[in-house]
């Protein structure tokens, strides 16, 4: 399939180009800078397009070639999740290149969300759970679902919205907890400084999240909102012994240095039911 | 106390203001139609302020003179629940209105929002159920109230959102149901086409709507989502007698002409313990 990738060279992104390459699929990607993109293998084997996405433009699908499939995964200005820009600026943005893709004939969109939709909620959470964004990004995501949802369809859409759940691997946002912990061990950092650790949460490493990406959609009968997600809850505190077991490092961990995030709940994790049941995958 | 009404020439505003005044509040009134305002009786009593309040102004909350409170009823277009204008041009005009105010140093805000905000969902519906708006009007709504909820404040602010229901009275627009019925009646029809007329709805007279909004703004230490209802299902068909009743009318009731509407649920009323639990009132 002809397959359109926003947010080329992000984080997810980066390590789904590949993948889709692998699966036989044409990629146009898409992102601002070429000089970052040119730095990845894939850049040789995809059509890439230099260009913000947001700017107006005549026919946006044409203009990214009538696509199969719009796999959209560029947001701005990540993770700083309690800003409102998030509503404020990049939520209109979207919306509208989404809409003028559909507008041209766009007939498949992979849309990625968070799983921070659900809000302050402990537990296992499942798609039919009604969302309860709490913080600014995850309304943004949540309300950008819902405006899609409601836009007027000329033909049948498919629509998927692919919520995320947390990920680890290279090219990682140099704020989270396992790239700090990579840069502590590189830097031989004697002690490494986290929270309690005790918060359960749902990971995954990066790449099985692009293998889920393309499993989804080559699934198309899987749409609406899809956990993305391992469905096994584990402590931070063991993902990071765990992270050290495999690096065989012997850097110290200072324990509840930091206080648990008051935007996040204690214990969460993805209902990975619906993915499996549909693409037979675990 | 100082309070500013926004749509003050709207079916709701034109209700609210002479009780605001009959309670010995001080009243602003904004809206665009200075000659419309000048045919109530409330004109001579109100500081009016012909003007878009959407326009961009410096410092809003100065411009309409530092309000006590702001009962903002303002929303363009109703009803046509279902176009995209709705969240495409209103939300995010209203939402910087807003903005501006409590950036100004608004302390107390009373904003209407609708039951279209529970979606379609039958039954007894309470302010603690999530919100599930099914469409763009209630979509639009319910994330105009999710916006303000995350807005940082300097200080704490009085934030109402006061759910209307089903209302019915002098001023309403010409295409809702009891306003059809009046003109079928002051026609002299002899038939009324009407729907099957079982759906079971929450109606209150537009005159107590008015009541319970300047009740709520008196009390303060009521927040959040507020249902504004009688709390009492009654039947579309009931209704409609009950008013013929009133009037005196034999016209012939067509039951059955015209098809439910497929953006309302069937059977849905509100829960109006909150409201009453506070104020005191039934």
């Amino acid at each position: 399939m002809k397959v359109l990738v926003t947010g080329a060279t992000g984080f997810v992104g980066q390590h789904l180009i590949p993948q889709l390459l692998a699966r036989g699929h044409t990629v146009t990607a898409v992102a601002r800078n070429p000089s970052k993109a040119r730095g990845f293998d894939w850049y040789e084997h995809v059509h890439f397009i230099a260009c913000d996405i947001y700017q107006p433009r005549e026919n946006v699908f044409q203009f990214f070639g009538l696509p199969d499939v719009v796999i959209h995964l560029a947001w701005e200005g990540l993770p700083n999740y309690k800003e409102l820009f998030h509503f404020e600026r990049n939520l209109f943005a979207d919306y509208l290149f989404i809409k003028s893709l559909v507008e041209g004939g766009a007939r498949h969109l992979l849309i990625t969300g968070t799983c921070f939709e659900y809000g302050m909620r402990n537990g296992c959470l499942s798609e039919d759970m009604p969302s309860l964004p709490g913080n600014p990004y995850a309304l943004a995501k949540d309300t950008l679902r819902k405006f899609v949802e409601v836009l007027p369809q000329k033909q049948d859409i498919t629509f998927q919205w692919a919520r995320l759940f947390y990920m680890y691997g290279n090219g990682q946002n140099q704020n989270s907890l396992i790239a700090q912990l990579d840069r502590a061990i590189d830097s031989g950092d004697p002690v490494f400084n986290m929270s309690g650790g005790e918060q359960l949460r749902d990971y995954l490493p990066v790449e099985d999240v692009a293998t889920k990406l393309v499993n989804l959609m080559e699934h198309p009968q899987c749409t609406g909102i899809v956990n993305i997600c391992s469905g096994e809850p584990i402590s931070v505190r063991r993902l990071v012994e765990q992270h050290l077991a495999q690096r065989e490092s012997h850097i110290r961990l200072n324990i509840g240095y930091y206080p648990y995030p008051d935007y996040e709940p204690m214990a969460f994790w993805g209902d990975a039911k619906k993915f499996s049941s549909i693409t037979g995958e675990r």
